[in-house]
């Protein structure tokens, strides 16, 4: 079924100037041609040029919507095959109906990442790089963006390959004195592979240092911001939402209170949890209780804990630091506008080397000490360099451990003088974790979870 | 300043496969060439070409994204100015990013709507059609979609021209009797005007009986479900849902309580208001008093009242028909499949000529009865008929009442033997009227006004 011809609405969902629908396969362009029409036919249409029609009922020849069509012939397309792009105004319904007569038309619709999972299977992008694209889609800063978007120019796929090629020379040079040790003495071959394989651990390793930040880019901080009712949250809520724009994501099919803002805080991206709580909370009543705040720091990152700066310690205090001890977190003591009654000393004393922060949120003063707090918990200056590979996925951290440690083995085996053709099974499973991380021999049903993460029309 | 080069992202926010920069302008090649790096410059593209390439960053030369580039020269595209659209991969800082190094290399961003008013003041389209552009962005059933294509292609347009031809052919036959009396009698001039006014009031009144119609295609039917705690109500919500595809918009800028979920039930859009509010009612505690229906109801075009089968009315149910009295509504009783306790009879007789269904929403009987009865309510078979223009737009239906009553003032003024002279003016107002309709001489303050309804990037 790989080579039905598929449709998918692929620009968000609302209210919009432009809505756009990819169709992609080869009948891309006659299914669209039946329900277009225009000055000339889609068919002659030469590749990479746009015409301006309408979309009409096949049957009834209604228009339903005024469009501009881009033709583009395989293989210089997205997915290597024949894409048309039909741009529609944006509103719903009229990008619904267009779908749907496209669909009735012959096309099927796609499933959510299937553009990009046949670019991949056209051998367009390999694996990593796919995954950078919706990396790129779901980055929300700018760091987080670049790099993506060195990834989905190859940057990942370039050192990969490299390593692969490393271990694929040991291995050629183990086969053959594997096979033919009278070539050479042993003992010359086992010291060559051992320093190959460290110059490959030593990559791997560096790879690896760069994937905490990296994933920190991919999928933000989760920070819980707790303290007693009035001490200040929904300030600093604002504060860091309206200082950082804030993305508001509602989760699809759950329930409305589960609601996460991200906000860029010096280039770390901080996925704020529970914020509907807070809001609720100082609004209508004060409800929050040690109990939820539990069950929101279990899924922190990152807390940050809200003290008055007007009030003594009281004992929920005391427990909200006894429950953040074994996190990261800030404390934050707040209303220094107002005269202290708190004892900080005490504080310093509970929270030992937490950092800790002195805010006048009224008075807009302190907030950048606790950004400054933030950047320094999250990013040491290495990020800053830029031309590395950094690696952020989750599936690219676990291969490249399942690698490293294969390597390992390779190392250990020889240094404590195993047989050389013992070794060689460890490394050739170095070198399939690191091809599974661009899509070699990845097997089918892992391809399909991997796009299936994507959007739809993607 | 209206020919300078203006940009902005046209499609709706939010992650997808794709989004769409749009820029119109006599420069805009040049400024998207200026960070744009392909195959080709693009001042050497042809007209209605696609080019795949990246956007950098000027300074840096940083690839921003991966992009296709759509080159269309004037006068033929959607503003008659240049226009490129730059299709990038749907990440929303990727995407702001290329805005801009667009705005850094000249663009200045555009004002919601300034796209299609640029159409408009180019001359591609008139003034009701390219409100008809909004109405088909935020149509939210078939129904209304068709009727804002019809008027985008030009039928209210047609209609309006042809009053007007008419309007001025009696001006013109009129000048010549009030300026050469000799050449005609008084009377017969009086008689043709006569029936040619009554004409044109009846062409009138035609579309303003659509206007009802129309208004409720496009704004939907502010619908208000009202009920003690535990008859159904959010079951209903449920029901009408879950099985007509909600589309729940937020409203930006508000708290979140203020939410609008449209169902298209048969055609009808319902806008259902305060759903939160019975979502969270019954949920949580039984908080809904008469006070707060009362506001919920001063919005309603349509209540459902829904009473408990298995229980006998009660003073809340009777003070809940009695609000409802003077509105348009449907009594709905639920929980059939509970033993009757109701005296229907009594329910009957309080509410008159109101439709009354009976429901198990639990065992999912009636919900077809109450969906027929509302499209009942508000839909006459004359909807159906399609060929006619259908006027949806306040402004209109502002503008036909006024050219209606000066029409009226010119048979009445001829019908009570006034002077033709003096009626000349009133023939004007009418003409006048109908031409802000599509946008003839209508004040720079209204189009600055018309247009900022629109949506960013249209």
């Amino acid at each position: 079924m790989e080579n039905d011809t598929i449709a998918a609405i692929s620009t968000p969902v609302g209210e919009g100037g432009i809505a756009v629908i990819r169709v992609s396969g080869p009948e891309a362009i006659p299914i669209v041609d039946s329900v277009y029409r225009g000055k000339q036919s889609l068919k002659e249409a030469d590749s990479h040029t746009v015409h301006y029609g309408h979309i009409v009922h096949p049957e009834t020849g209604e228009r339903i919507d005024e469009v501009l069509v881009t033709v583009m012939r395989a293989p210089r397309t997205f997915t290597r095959e024949d894409v048309v792009e039909v741009s529609c105004h944006g509103g719903m319904v009229p990008v619904q109906n267009t779908l749907e007569v496209l669909l009735s038309a012959g096309a099927r619709l796609a499933e959510p990442g299937e553009f990009t999972k046949r670019a991949f299977l056209n051998g367009r992008i390999d694996l990593s790089q796919a995954e950078a694209v919706i990396d790129l889609i779901r980055a929300k800063t700018d760091r987080a963006a670049r790099v993506a978007m060195h990834q989905a120019e190859g940057r990942l796929s370039k050192m990969i390959r490299r390593l692969r090629q490393k271990i694929i020379e040991s291995l050629a040079h183990l086969a053959v004195n594997v096979d033919y040790p009278e070539y050479d003495a042993e003992e010359m071959t086992a010291n060559k592979l051992l320093k190959e394989c460290r110059e490959v651990e030593a990559e791997i390793d560096r790879l690896l240092q760069t994937a905490r930040q990296g994933k920190i880019l991919r999928e933000g901080i989760a920070t819980v911001i707790v303290g007693r009712p009035n001490v200040g949250k929904s300030s600093l809520l604002n504060a860091l939402t309206h200082e950082n724009k804030a993305i508001v994501t509602d989760i699809p099919g759950t329930t409305r209170d589960v609601i996460e803002e991200y906000v860029n805080v010096r280039g770390v991206p901080l996925r704020l949890i529970d914020t509907a709580g807070i809001r609720e909370t100082e609004d209508v009543v004060e409800r929050i209780g040690v109990e939820r705040s539990h069950r929101a720091l279990e899924q922190a990152d990152l807390v940050i804990l809200v003290l008055n700066h007007n009030e003594p310690l009281t004992e929920d205090d005391h427990r909200l630091i006894e429950l953040i001890r074994e996190q990261t977190a800030i404390v934050m003591v707040n209303k220094t506008d107002l005269p202290r009654r708190i004892d900080l000393d005490e504080v310093k004393r509970l929270i030992g080397d937490k950092p800790l922060i002195t805010t006048s949120l009224k008075e807009e003063r302190g907030i950048d000490d606790l950004e400054q707090a933030i950047a320094d918990l999250f990013f040491t200056g290495k990020m800053e360099a830029g031309e590395t590979a950094i690696v952020s996925n989750a599936r690219h951290i676990h291969l490249l451990e399942r690698a490293k440690r294969s390597v390992r083995e390779v190392i250990d085996g020889i240094e404590s003088g195993m047989p050389l053709d013992m070794v060689e099974i460890d490394l050739k499973n170095a070198w399939q974790a690191l091809g599974e991380i661009i899509g070699d021999a990845v097997a089918e049903d892992l391809i399909d979870q991997i796009f299936s993460q994507f959007c739809l029309g993607k």
